[in-house]
């Protein structure tokens, strides 16, 4: 008798798995590239920052993307609701614990400026810097003329869970023909099947963000029941975009958005196969990220089912000592891309396209301080505002 | 050489698995249809409330009733033993911690009042709301009637283990013969296997509780060895339930029921296979709840092997918050409906049927807070009166 | 390539097993049978209490005799070594942290007393209750006869690791040797494989001690590497009996002994096919025990490798509430013979042959209080002397 | 459709294995071989001490080297940095948290005075003990005559990751040329796969050091996302020593480094089939360990990227008492030979080579206080300077 129980698949998170150095090669750091390709375009590094008004503001899309960065402004944040974003960013940094969510349910529900979405790109084009905005999808073809115009490099068109058929009030988005119609690479997500993302691919998009509920800032999994292990859910999505490159030629790029706390995440979302890492509360804890210390999960909480929480993340160092160091602390928060290089090199892997056939294995996961610290702040056994 | 201990079935629980959204499809949580079927009813939500004295009493089945929850009236709690059932559970609320155990052997000892079984059915009669009750095997038979008339619309019939053949004193019950002879749905229960739930079904039952052992008041396991964890043994019954369909083209409901904690438990419960999902320590919690913030497992504590323990579990909102919210709180505990109707929407399930059609997948457990919390009280560590 | 590190075996622990209900016959408790048979005696009960100067004394033997369990009073122990052995568990008992090691080392290095073996044998003689001891295999020849005409009716022969061949100083015990020669059953232990039960059960021995490594009192994985999870070890030394059962027609006992803490694991031992379970630290809690609190793993402390502990276990009632209630504790160290009962009704299992053929399943485990405070207690988080 | 990650290898560390005792043979400990052979010379135990500069200083490596074990002097260290090192481990030592990192990267950045290479090696030995010592590749070929004239019985050539091609700056070291050239046994690593074990054997080489990553003051695993379980990678490389063995005829020594906590983990290191199994953070908590009751793990921190934690240890006992006992601990961190002879004899080993052919097998971890101390000192719940 086959029962469904004997047939479930068994899935793997980060801290299930770990990189094996199998290969009689090495390579001096030094000269490893962690250049990746989105698109047409070159990024100095496979690094992205999550569409989060406490991760990414103008200012600090510019500070990101001069360390190498592509950061993604949220187009349904503060900052397009807002003329003033920076005093309704330090209203929730001073919020009491009891006055957040009513305050968050109130900023958020403000209509967006139209005048602002074309003001915050070029505030970031100023900076000389790639720049990346985030859409909800069901404002996605309105506003991409809009985007395109004011400067914007790429469009990401995120949400919780990204489908082909949306069944409800409104229209759904049709991918291909914003795809179609966009001068942008268009950058779509959230998902985390093989059988998803190759449909997704064949819409037209130029990437895909992987990764559902595996995040610190986000309850999906015990309030939805809902989440998918983040080094399964990459390596079957990047299993869809080799086929998709078999079947095609077309190299799509997979982003691994979600769950990732260090260094050693990085590393392992890209030995995974991923193309880019995309980092929030590691973000949210530099010098002068705009949640002052504080990150919080959801762009848009839900009036009804917050799922976000506003989490005190502190502040460990400027941009330039978490993305390339030195290193002063030694649990991978700080020069995420030396500790990527010297990754690479150990395992041998001179590029991010070597780098992502490394022998990943299934090892007891070892907690580091990093990743305690974080739980016992989301058990409210830390410090927590 | 075949030795047993290489092979030994691996279960799993809720903390085991996660939901995976593996389907190209959305849906608009409002439009998600959460109606499930009893019998010919189609109720307005799929959970019930436990029958526990701590959980449920007239006036809180009306409530509950109220909000799409179908409570279930123990008949052989403090109930139907006392005219005056509110003194009593204020009694054991006010008990100190080593009267307990000797208050709940005195209270529980008293016989039924057979006219109180009537009485307490009206009085959930009046709130217009489905009325269900529970009774222990024995005395099923010779109830039945006097409950039917009373205008009971469902009849469950609950021990730990529910046999077909019980070797011991008196006789046991004939399951077929009541199902016979009673106008009302008979829900039997619990068990938690393919082949005892397929027996069941041929009973004539309309329902079929599942779980043992799991439960955060019941200490079956650590007493007595046993008990399998939910996702397994609901999906076990529900193969049952499905090749029972299979051969008669009669569907019976299956109710998990045991260790659901959080909705998120409920969302895992539907996707198991599940119809209906029961909860008691949650409603526990509701303000207004009878237990006025404690919450003790077994109706009826035995006097020689007590596995009941009154656990404080506080109260956290009204029935509608945690049924409808909407939710303050981020854990799963408020807002049952709307966590259930959104992890349906994202996971493409317009409707229960969808839903049970999910795909879960193993995945390391992930603790909220929710779930330490009642782990942290049972181990002594939290509050506990 | 075949890789060793691919083909290890998995083993389980009590923890990690749980026992399934699936049969749909169930029993009234009342009506199990617990008696288990030792060579041709029917014990009253399956439990046993270990050859340990915590556990077992003279007077302790005959309590626990006359509620149906064996104790096995250790020879080489304080009982044989001094007249006065109460005082020297009293000092035993009362010694501060920093003196025990030295004061076992003094007291366990004084020679045996052999009229003292006689003379304790006789003591337990005059309960009325099966006398059992524990000889180490060297001196198991030596005093067989002596043993015998005192009027013992079980010898124990145990060691940590039973060999068949012991290559080293002086001459090792011939074991089909010494149960030719003797009238009384021998029980040998302990030994944990498949091969090496099958090899003992050819030399004519009534029994095996199974388990080696998994005890509270035991150091032996941490500082030796060495353990055998109980589930396991337990299953293969059964199917090693039920193989020569099938070979010879001769049934050998197989008693568990090792990391049985609570009722649940007695079930579970039973279940998984055992004829005896062997308990030490919770017969050490009993009110009258001779550690008077305190419970010691070695009989014969290392004077160089110590491996045994004194752990500070309390006293939590009487034998009769330990053994058969009623139980004041939920946690499963009171009424153990009720809760077997219980179990065994719940599975539908009218006697221990019934009892052994319940289906056991892999489950995650779920910590029990009794559990806990003990792990914290090695730990040194609890009390320990 | 074949997926990636449903094909990811299962490994294994110290804490997830066990050893059986499957032998009908046992062995008097004092009886027990612990000898061990290194290229042509026959140690007296299978133990080695750690290239680092809170482990082995010219004067504990004549300690160390009196109780038969193996101390490796690093040539890249304090001891060939500066003429006063004493003073200079004093200042580490008594560093403040705060001042650790910008000390240790200035004591370490100075240049080596090759005329400190002889004399530590002439120091060493002037006690008559074996002399080895520690050389990065880069230098292995220029100091190798130095070295062999000094006296030295045995070069090891240690990085992170032995690799047969570098790419990078520099040349890297022809291994095979080295071992041709030298008259000294060439030990290198560490590496943790089969082939690039077997590609090193080819080399020349008389012994491997495996085991990258799971080391107690090195977080390779959370920065780099790198790191192969203990047991699984001793394994694997005993296939290939084997496997070598089996073309040539020689027999290539396994030293199995890193993560070995006490003498459990020294058993099980030998069980895996290792040969020598080598210690860091144990010996530095000898009396007299030149750290001073301080262990850091890396020996060249980089500017950059600091992976090494310096750990308060504490200091447990003499040389003798952690080697040879008596043991006063019950954790495994006293009488490491004890404890290897009492496993041995247990498992019915005679000597290293029946050891290497112990059962092992997958168990579930049973933490023991000196891991679960380590664990939480690493955790910075414990005292760390």
């Amino acid at each position: 008798m086959k029962l469904r129980s004997d047939n479930l698949r068994k899935t793997y998170g980060f801290d299930e798995i770990s990189l094996s150095p199998s290969s009689i090669k090495t390579v001096d750091p030094n000269l490893c590239n962690v250049s990746s390709t989105l698109a047409s375009y070159k990024l100095k590094t496979p690094l992205m920052a999550s569409a989060m008004d406490g991760v990414v503001s103008p200012k600090s899309a510019i500070e990101l993307g001069k360390q190498g960065v592509l950061a993604v402004l949220n187009l349904h944040g503060l900052w397009t609701k807002y003329e003033d974003a920076e005093s309704r960013l330090k209203e929730i940094a001073e919020a009491k614990d009891n006055e957040f969510v009513s305050l968050m349910q109130k900023l958020y529900t403000a209509p967006i400026k139209e005048n602002l979405i074309g003001q915050r790109i070029s505030e970031i084009k100023q900076g000389n810097v790639p720049v990346a905005v985030s859409s909800i999808p069901q404002d996605a073809l309105k506003f991409e003329s809009l985007i395109y115009l004011a400067g914007a490099d790429f469009l990401f068109v995120q949400s919780t869970v990204t489908s082909l058929e949306h069944i409800g009030s409104g229209e759904s988005l049709d991918i291909a023909k914003l795809c179609n119609k966009s001068k942008m690479p268009i950058i779509i997500g959230n998902c985390v099947t093989y059988n998803v993302a190759l449909e997704l691919m064949k819409t037209g998009v130029s990437a895909i963000l992987v990764g559902i509920g595996p995040g610190a800032a986000c309850t999906s999994r015990g309030v939805l029941g809902i989440g998918v292990p983040m080094a399964t859910t990459i390596m079957d999505c990047v299993d869809a975009r080799d086929q998709y490159f078999h079947e095609t030629g077309k190299r799509i790029a997979i982003i691994a958005d979600g769950g990732i706390i260090n260094s050693g995440d990085v590393c392992k979302s890209i030995a995974c196969g991923a193309d880019f890492a995309m980092l929030g509360s590691l973000f949210a804890k530099a010098q002068g990220a705009p949640g002052s210390g504080y990150h919080w999960g959801m762009a848009t909480p839900s009036p009804v089912l917050p799922r976000g929480t506003r989490v005190k993340v502190g502040t460990i160092g400027t941009y330039e000592q978490l993305i390339h160091g030195p290193a002063a602390l030694d649990n991978g928060f700080h020069n995420i891309i030396g500790a990527l290089k010297t990754s690479m090199g150990t395992l041998g892997a001179k590029d991010i396209l070597e780098m992502q056939k490394t022998e990943v294995i299934i090892a007891q996961s070892i907690l580091t301080e990093g990743k305690v610290y974080q739980s016992a702040q989301k058990l409210g056994m830390g410090s927590r505002s």
